[in-house]
């Protein structure tokens, strides 16, 4: 069963090696394990719902808690710590496009806030309630979750909206295709939420962004439906589907949506190697990427996380007669692990790999073998549960991620570790702050940055600081080496007071514009994307002439 | 020098083989050489200008004629036949992003109607003038033709928007690198014309749209500046880039484009193979593009477009020798010509060849080599350049292009030649049509039909109304089959009607809502994209709730 107040599946929990403790306390010092919240008081403390009897309509304090919060740091603590937020007062579970229109005509009609649901999961704070005069309707996507249509000869799949990752992959996989759209929260995220968050999966080198997989669809907006056709390329003016991508629920509900699948490959494999230190790494995989191989995936941890990860990976005796043989190649401390993917025909496979490790042994590196890249794989989706260990033993962990162009990934990737350490500094405690690079492309790179520290005393209000602090301090470091407010987990309600460094004001003034186009009441999903009541909210910038 | 009345440099044409004119002889009967209107004349005709003078705008008749039109069929005839359009009031040659905000200050507060120019390559009619009681200015962009910047460590080039194909390429290999982006409008298009029409390149197989290359830039709207930072991707709701792009000058004038570059490829050859019908030579390259292998190129021509290249091509002898051994190898009768590029490092150019060539063989292809590849790459901006020849036969030339998913490309591709031979045998002529689909996907293709018929006698009215009749017929058969307004010319004042089969009507609603948005006093390209007095240009849909 999926936790109340943690990530993933309650059978499922990764145990942290004895290394990985010491090295946790001899960085952090001791743990302090805090003293989870009870859900029943949690759900005691709900207030009645506003909304009224409607059999579309759940008002049940416990299905309306479970769509509160996702899983943002803040909501997180929320959830541990036992701080009630605002909650939804009731929850629709639509199945079908139709009940979706009804519940939408609704609560325009009554003046209904909406906010969408499906796999819970946004770290950005998608799924935040407003503290509101008007009822808040959550409304689940998750029973519109299957395969609606399958176009072999197009390789191109209709889905509800609501399915999630396990889903999309098991009924495509019985006709021999798959998406390839594989996000860390792979187990609960839905192909709904990946469009309108523009996700990007980790082998989105092979298969692309979202934005490259999403085909067209169905969005049930307040004043109407906006259908998107499918094609392959068009010159037709403005492109819908970029408005759809990324909406975050402010202009309506995506109920369908056509996606671009691929035959499963006839071959895959990850692949271990080691570069001796972050500049050597660094020009190795903007070279590798700019040469456009076929590869599936790359992920280029820095030294710490190199560190820490063969660390976390237990197996003492052989990491270590492993590391005496790198130092032997010449990668010893400092150095950077990279892990590669290759997806593809059996001799397009054999080709990238050659021509890969060849270019990648002109920067130095080591290259290991598949059986870390296996081990990987077999676990690529459980790095979450880590955080549900880590709280047990007394410490919070958050990721920040962004993507710059390449001058910038090194400058960028120092500056927010070191904005993370000046911040914790000012509070006295340490944190333990490493990197990888996830998705490369040519132009530039995403930089996805881990954090831990330990639990502070006094319960949501000194955590809740710490962690403001630091997501303020990353996103002024981001915003100055001009990085995105986010590579692949939206805006939310986390980054939308940033959103402007990167849309200038006259971007901002369009999206608010957009905003009253689809949804002249303002009722969906308020204050995500666009805050409120920030000067774009109000009126589109004056007219100069 | 460029011609005033037809395509390209007068310094280069395309002479016909013996062989050629006897087969459209046999096809279309003999054409009727036109008398062809004298500049002069139609100089003579032009109104006086409505515009005051100014530093920065010339008045003189000659230059304003020569932004009033560009390479429709319709701006065309319009020239031959001596039909004088509406011409700008005057003409601005700005050589600075100041200098452009400057002048649409100015013409919003004078109320001026404003059309952005370029290379001049329309075939949409996107440079079309509206018989107006404001005055026009045309604001041509080509002195701002420079490359600003580049950045190799990210692969960016930025330049101004007015850049033409062969100095974007220049500039860029000084420095070692191409943009990769070769539209048969190559020789006088520009950077910033391609992006706001949405182009496709003809190696867009490796290099992508010019969707894929656009990075970021400015555009000037005339409420001020929209600024897209250059990112290598993000998630920051959405991407207002997708708005520039496809704009077709409503919103605002894009000033500077920065693009993703690549460094020249080591490699790169053309090959000519031969598939013995059209649903082999479909499912081939459907196969191979669905492969997704390293390849820059694949152009599949069907049977009658084959038939008529090689009659183009002269050399008899020789063709006939290919034939033979063709014939002998199973492709005869509708045999289908497939042109394949590879540009990429040697031994990934290979791998990718040898891979195609195995994979085109299990349906029956037969190699013949890079010579013919060679001979097409040399020729590969000619094409238009026929165009010429023909009306000086007596021959009247245009092309319509689309895309679709896989399964209507051939029922698509058959009903666009046939709406228009049912079109002219409503006139009591004859047509030659033949296609060829130049840009795969895996999820369908783009279709290029071209149309060969006789001059009809009486001038300029009948050989209009027999245009019209073939676009609108065309323009049917692609609505009925879901095929898009346009895969690489954009929609400009030719397309503008067909629209909203594709946008569906709250999408029109949206695109009408933002060109308001940017200009509100609507002096922005009137008519082209969004016609002036459909329903979305006055009001955008009714609110529900």
């Amino acid at each position: 069963m999926r936790r109340w107040n943690g990530w993933g599946d309650d059978a499922t929990s990764m145990n942290l090696t004895t290394g990985a403790r010491a090295m946790l306390a001899e960085r952090l010092g001791p743990g302090l394990p805090g003293q989870d919240a009870l859900r029943e008081d949690l759900l005691a403390r709900i207030p009645p719902s506003r909304l009224p009897e409607h059999p579309l309509i759940s008002r049940e304090p416990s299905e309306r808690f479970a769509m509160a919060l996702g899983e943002s740091f803040a909501d997180w603590i929320r959830k541990r710590f036992g701080a009630l937020p605002a909650v939804p007062d009731g929850v629709a579970y639509p199945e079908s496009g139709e009940q979706v229109r009804e519940l939408l005509d609704l609560a325009q009609a009554k003046r209904w806030m909406v906010i969408p649901f499906a796999g819970g999961t946004s770290v950005a704070g998608h799924l935040d309630c407003p503290v509101s005069e008007q009822p808040i309707l959550s409304i689940n996507l998750t029973r519109m979750n299957r395969l609606l249509h399958l176009d072999p000869t197009s390789q191109l799949a209709t889905f509800g909206a609501g399915t999630p990752g396990p889903l999309v992959e098991a009924q495509l996989r019985a006709h021999g295709y798959t998406l390839g759209h594989f996000p860390q929260s792979f187990e609960y995220s839905t192909v709904g939420g990946w469009v309108v968050t523009r996700s990007s999966g980790q082998q989105s080198l092979r298969y692309g962004r979202i934005e490259a997989l999403f085909a067209g669809g169905r969005m049930e907006t307040p004043v109407g439906p906006l259908t998107l056709p499918t094609l392959p390329a068009a010159s037709a003016g403005p492109d819908l589907r970029e408005l759809v991508l990324g909406s975050e629920g402010r202009f309506g509900i995506l109920t369908e949506a056509t996606v671009r699948v691929t035959p499963l490959p006839e071959h895959e494999s990850f692949h271990a190697l080691f570069l001796p230190d972050w500049d050597r790494a660094e020009a190795a995989v903007r070279a590798l990427v700019q040469r456009k191989l076929p590869l599936s995936m790359l992920r280029l941890s820095n030294g710490i996380e190199t560190e820490t990860n063969l660390t976390l990976a237990g197996h003492e005796r052989l990491v270590g007669a492993m590391e005496k043989y790198l130092a032997w190649r010449g990668c010893s401390t400092g150095k950077c692990m990279l892990m590669l993917g290759v997806s593809a025909d059996k001799r397009t496979a054999r080709h990238a790999l050659r021509e890969a490790r060849r270019l990648l042994a002109q920067y130095g590196a080591v290259y290991i073998g598949p059986a870390m890249g296996s081990k990987w794989a077999a676990n690529r989706f459980k790095g979450p549960y880590l955080r549900n260990t880590l709280w047990e033993l007394g410490y919070a962990a958050d990721t920040i991620e962004t993507a710059v162009d390449w001058p910038q990934v090194k400058p960028l990737m120092l500056a927010m570790e070191q904005a993370a350490r000046d911040v914790f500094e000012g509070f006295g405690q340490p944190v333990h702050a490493f990197t990888h690079l996830s998705h490369l492309y040519p132009q530039g790179s995403s930089i996805y940055s881990q954090y831990v520290w330990p639990i502070a005393p006094g319960g949501f209000a000194p955590n809740f600081e710490r962690w403001q602090a630091l997501k303020a301090a990353v996103a002024d470091a981001i915003a100055a080496h001009g990085g995105t407010v986010s590579h692949q987990h939206g805006v939310g309600r986390d980054h939308a007071a940033h959103l402007v460094d990167e849309k200038g004001p006259l971007g901002m003034a369009t999206l608010a514009e957009l905003c009253r186009h689809f949804d002249p009441h303002g009722i969906m999903n308020p204050g995500k994307l666009l805050q409120d009541g920030g000067p774009w909210a109000t009126a589109a910038l004056p007219s100069i002439g």
